[in-house]
């Protein structure tokens, strides 16, 4: 540490004493803190701006990012402030005017591993536990992320240090214990809208008596998570005490995995790991396996869609993840089945929030207009759940599965589940529609999923739960001239608008092959 | 391109018209926009911290960063305001309140190169041609630059990359043009306080007839950059074509490279790459091959420091390098020859620009007092480029720049050179000034070049260009104790209190090894 506490001999004072000031900025994970250029501290200690540095108070600390603020336009912030980030701010936790220090940080000692590891050298388990934790405590700045993420990604990761990777980031969250010597889990991988069998599946086997403690993510670029699309549905936003009153009570919830904390380090790679687009294999194993192993899982289905506008494009490479996930989840006591789906074109026929909780519910409630396409899925899904968690014989579970959907229990199942997360409640879908119609008779032989998810987004999902698209004609689906493809639901006008411009501007959101 | 054009029914205005706000933050090269988060267009677009968003005006456009800004703490920008980082002011180029609109852009494309390199496929010519340019435009964010730096680095770049990649940051930027059939240049691979050799090595090639246009930068982490240490002889800051002027009148100069926009992308990936420490071989190559041929050199000289605190750390590291260097510099035109010097210790007496510019003068003059080490490093370097350009047979160029700079001639051209750039000046040191003595008795066994730099640099240097560090016991020395072992000067008591309380909390800067 380079840190030293000199007194100024003009004043008699601590010259690098700030004020600190919240400015309300959201730079994301990255804590940035602001400093005029006119500063004292800025003048004698040289700081420049993508300077890191380090910000005291107490006996605390943290690393950021300096901006260099310039007097001639800002002229919010004091030459004796010092601006913090949003997530600055909320680690520092501290008020307006209190007092901080400035200092040159010592470097991030866990980079050397990330250097070594860019030159070729496997990380071992310590570098990658020290590194984890760094970048949990937020001493990594997101271009060191992004280094760290780019070294790991291009199958650049071994067998065991996938399996370190997972563990150092198990070991950095919160771990939930249950007293049941079995419980089960689902993800799924991602990239297809609509795709709710979370909200079917788990209602089905914590019917059958197993324990199943869903975590789900909300959206990140989607118009829905599992956890928004739920949230339509029943409270999700329970912290820990609370979640496991509801697996005790129900043997099942599903709840937003962000009031837990589980492997909290996934969720800031994930967010610099996105724009990159890089889909590291470990990363993404890590991500997954973490979740599931915090959460005290034994047995977890993972369902991965493969479709070319899906997260995973082929079937190799769906099949060398899956082989990852199985061998790193048994390294970590998990016991892992994976699945692989069509993820050609969406599931059911909502897209937004409240549009796939109707879905789900229809499924749930056996009404004659259910998605025969998700509860088919689902109940693929919950059989080979069962299955591999010895419920079931093999080739029997989805049977068992579909006897608990069609009696009503689990829709019973589910509605004691909400009632125990805080109350079942009615999905609200915007009122305000415009249906797209064919323009061309045929077959619909192709949806783009991104696109379609889009039009959704910029209908308002998911910030607005309500908004979305309601798509009527699905894959294979045989349509004449003026016959409604699908519905754009929204809260405003001109959110309608917005969304039916960029559909308009869009050719072939579903392809229509002539017959 | 996904931009389209709606028009809001409710108000029918373009809803994604906002006014451009300077607000004065320096986020160093990455283009900033802020919004607030309930500006409608933060709304309609789903638009999040991070985002990559693209900011239209007139018929032109810029990508940048979100950071999205909360309205509770941050009240100097209005919902309908898009505020500017500084880069991106310069670069939107219009007044505050001048119409802009958002987004979102098209991914950038040549960013599918780097994801192919990173999973291990070379880079083809065409595609280092794309991501150069995209850099250059300000279409990579940072995040995406360490990507790329972090996918080069480790070796992963061949010689054909690493050749296509200096040709494509030669491509992006001026390129200077001679008369001459032999123009030659000399570069330092840096890291070694005091070590201006250029200001006495031009003065004397140009001396002896050759052309030598030399560029250096500005110091970034160091105490004074070589334009610095002549900018407190002389004016630095000519353009190209006054640059020209000089060349033309004297045959030399030494000039600022900022001025003339000689391969500016390695400008802006050097300010992400520095915070990384990767020292990529290609990227070291590519920097200073680039710098060389946009210059429009023929001959090149390259000093690398070998030393425990300098930039290159051992013998094999630099000879690798070494033979890099001169197999790009032979295809792209330019011969190159490369000195592996000692790195370990400071050269000269001072550090910081008018301290450093003291000592040149010293030399220049045949002052008795001239730091010894200075000059018979300038001599050695002066003498293998006369002897590459083939102005002196092997072995004897060192001989011939020594009678150039005894007879007064070498001094004599610096002046004009200097009268040429805008005219000789003395160099200021600061008066204020705190010695160091020894406290123990023995010889200098070593001297630690960052902290030594990093006292001078609290001390004020280069911004305030008198401050710095005079070193009195070099390597080797002989002292007693209370016998001085350097100064620290300063500009005001405030920077020389800093400096002192910062070097009093240091052992071992120069480590005394008892008799």
């Amino acid at each position: 540490m380079s840190t030293f506490a000199p007194t100024n001999p003009d004043t008699g004072t601590d010259p690098y004493a700030l004020k600190a000031r919240r400015l309300g900025i959201d730079t994301y994970q990255e804590f940035v803190v602001y400093l005029r250029a006119d500063s004292h501290v800025c003048k004698s200690e040289g700081f420049e701006s993508l300077s890191r540095v380090e910000l005291h108070w107490d006996d605390k600390h943290l690393v950021a990012t300096l901006n260099v603020v310039t007097v001639d336009g800002f002229d919010a912030l004091a030459p004796d402030e010092a601006g913090l980030s949003e997530t600055a701010w909320r680690a520092f936790g501290g008020r307006d005017g209190d007092a901080v220090r400035l200092a040159h940080p010592a470097p991030v000692g866990s980079f050397a591993h990330v250097r070594a590891k860019i030159f070729g050298h496997a990380f071992a388990d310590e570098a990658l536990r020290e590194i984890i934790a760094d970048i949990r405590e937020g001493h990594y700045s997101t271009v060191e992320m992004a280094a760290f993420l780019t070294a790991c990604a291009g199958n650049r990761m071994n067998a065991d240090e996938t399996v370190a990777l997972t563990r150092a980031m198990v070991a950095e969250g919160a771990r939930l214990h249950w007293l049941q010597r079995q419980v089960v889990d689902k993800h799924c991988v991602g990239g297809v809208p609509g795709n709710r069998t979370t909200l079917i599946l788990v209602p089905i086997v914590a019917a059958l008596g197993l324990t199943i403690p869903k975590t789900s993510s909300r959206a990140i670029t989607s118009p829905s998570g599992t956890a928004d699309t739920m949230e339509t549905l029943a409270p999700v936003s329970l912290d820990a005490a609370a979640m496991r009153k509801v697996v005790e009570a129900e043997g099942g919830c599903i709840v937003w995995g962000g009031g837990v904390n589980l492997s909290p380090v996934d969720d800031i790679l994930i967010r610099v790991e996105r724009p990159l687009d890089l889909d590291g294999e470990a990363q993404m194993v890590a991500s997954v396996i973490s979740k599931k192993v915090a959460a005290g899982s034994t047995h977890a289905l993972i369902d991965i869609p493969i479709g070319p506008t899906a997260k995973i494009r082929s079937e190799i490479a769906g099949h060398t993840l899956a082989a990852r996930l199985i061998e790193v989840g048994r390294t970590l006591g998990l016991e892992v089945d994976v699945i692989l789906t069509d993820g050609s074109h969406p599931v059911g026929r909502g897209i937004g929030p409240a549009l796939e909780a109707r879905d789900v519910l229809a499924v749930l409630r056996n009404e004659a207009q259910a998605p025969a396409d998700l509860r088919e899925r689902a109940l693929l899904l919950a059989g080979r759940l069962l299955e591999h968690a010895g419920h079931a014989a093999a080739g029997h579970g989805a049977a068992l599965a579909r006897t608990v959907l069609d009696d009503g229990r689990a829709w019973r199942k589910f509605g004691a589940i909400a009632h125990a997360q805080g109350g079942l409640r009615e999905p609200a879908i915007a009122h305000r529609r415009h249906v797209i119609v064919a323009e061309t008779a045929g077959t619909v032989a192709r949806i783009d999923n991104r696109r379609l998810a889009r039009i959704a987004k910029l209908a308002g999902a998911p910030r607005a739960p309500g908004a979305g698209v309601d798509l009527f004609a699905p894959a294979g689906a045989r349509v004449s001239v003026g016959q409604p493809l699908y519905a754009v639901h929204a809260e405003s006008p001109g959110e309608l608008a917005y969304a039916l411009d960029y559909a308009r501007s869009q050719n072939n959101v579903l392809e229509i092959a002539p017959e």
